[in-house]
């Protein structure tokens, strides 16, 4: 162990960063929460009203992306290294906005016939962000080492999976559907989901780079 | 502040970094206004002269990265951390790359006729670019913390617009285009205008990251 | 050089870690390989074993970064920093789903006559990836800068060819295949080929800043 993550531990410090991280990653559980009603949705007007609550959580995420950034300019002690935490803040962030684009493109390109593909892709995607937020929840703990492991093999599990279904889903496309125009809608949607359980991966590997430093 | 900072503020540095990012930020200021150019352009032999120059520079971005990756190599004390600088480097570079890759598909998949969407992403793309600049010139300045916030709001501000500029056009290609190959070629173009402006951001944040690790 | 680097060279370490890269590093030549029979394959069940093989090759990748993570949590010195060899091990994985991917949905979009372009993006592909492994084996010497050098040239050269053919490809797709929806199937085929070299630039730029770090 470095020098100065010796000094680290031995100086007091708030758990503040903690919160900010989880309240991060609480936020795309409630995104998750209302991504699943969009493909149950009876009309155009009850998207939108969906997709404008994701936008409002995706808002209230850049806020506290914010708050931690600001944090991170005037606290001398961190918990975890700064741009560890700044780093880790992105990911969630990233996760969120691509979220937000999904819900926004469902209704921009007036999608009314969802595939059953899309709804697996939005359950696996809010299976992943549940495992990220109990790796979130885990960094009070960075000596867990197995717990946190068992998460990171969860969310690359459930990114296989995505990747699965995704490949499934545009290949029955190409097979059943003769509209190309729809094809290129439909296959817009799914890459989204796919991209945002992606993205996930790559907060989980943040993650984990954090845990390997701290080890 | 680590001990191994200290050192570094108290020994004698050339300011070569600062210039080689400043000139890798410059390089990006002069792509984008060659962008610019593009859609305005009357006859597939003046877009091809512009991609051609837009290319150049690219190459030029390219020379420079290269200085910067062996000055690193040969040098003891750099201002910032060497990776931080690689990093940033690198960061820039794909800002440039992607946007010679616009050019160069808007060229070769003869675009004649030029959605408004282009434009306008073209414009906030060169926003986003200025803001990045400035962002680059402050790194002599990191402790003006303040200065540069507003600049990551900005970056982060414009890539929003930029999302919402995309998810329009194409939902209006979707509405109005009825040739499929028409919407693809399209909408390749948008991604590509698109995209940039998302590594503007991801260069922004290796930016802020540089600079909460030195405050 | 810091002094925690300094101790670090002073103290007995294993191997181990250097292994594990290059069977990492190992993986991706063999699914470069099995690529390249790709498109070679005279019916659809000849391509169900390649990309067969193939995933084998990937689950083989997903132990390996799984034995990394482990031993990154056990060790107490290792050769580079922890968080270096977990970003690199991180980025060799990477190639390899992209390439199972590419391989997975050659298979299922049941692609049957293969433009030339595919070819030459494989073949590409796997010159980036033998410079890439070259360059993983180099980890043993960081002081060998200059081949180092080399190295990341090549990869960023041959990435820059994978652009051009890309962008040829495609172009010549939207000039000569009037079905759009073969022109989506064969145009996704490029692009996961594409990504692939993409991720071995990336992968080498972790490489280029481990390298940096340590000189």
């Amino acid at each position: 162990m470095k020098l100065d993550k010796i000094i680290k531990k031995l100086l007091p410090q708030d758990d503040h960063f903690y919160v900010l991280l989880e309240e991060s990653a609480q936020n795309l559980v409630k995104a998750g929460t209302e991504l699943k009603k969009l493909p149950l949705c009876r009309n155009q007007s009850e998207r939108e009203e969906v997709a404008k609550r994701i936008k409002d959580i995706e808002h209230d995420g850049d806020s506290v992306a914010h708050r931690i950034f600001s944090e991170l300019n005037s606290t001398f002690v961190t918990p975890m290294d700064r741009e560890d935490i700044h780093e880790l803040a992105s990911a969630l962030d990233d996760v969120l906005d691509h979220m937000d684009g999904c819900a926004h493109r469902f209704v921009m390109y007036k999608i009314t016939q969802v595939p059953k593909a899309v709804t697996q892709l939005i359950d696996v995607l809010n299976l992943s962000i549940n495992e990220l937020k109990n790796g979130v929840y885990l960094l009070r703990n960075l000596n867990k080492t197995e717990v946190f492991q068992d998460t990171f093999k969860m969310v690359n599990e459930y990114e296989n999976q995505a990747d699965e279904i995704f490949d499934q889903a545009v290949a029955d496309l190409f097979d059943k559907e003769e509209n190309p125009i729809q094809i290129i809608k439909i296959k817009e949607i799914f890459v989204g989901l796919e991209t945002a359980t992606d993205k996930c991966e790559d907060a989980a590997n943040v993650l984990e780079g954090i845990l390997i430093k701290h080890n």
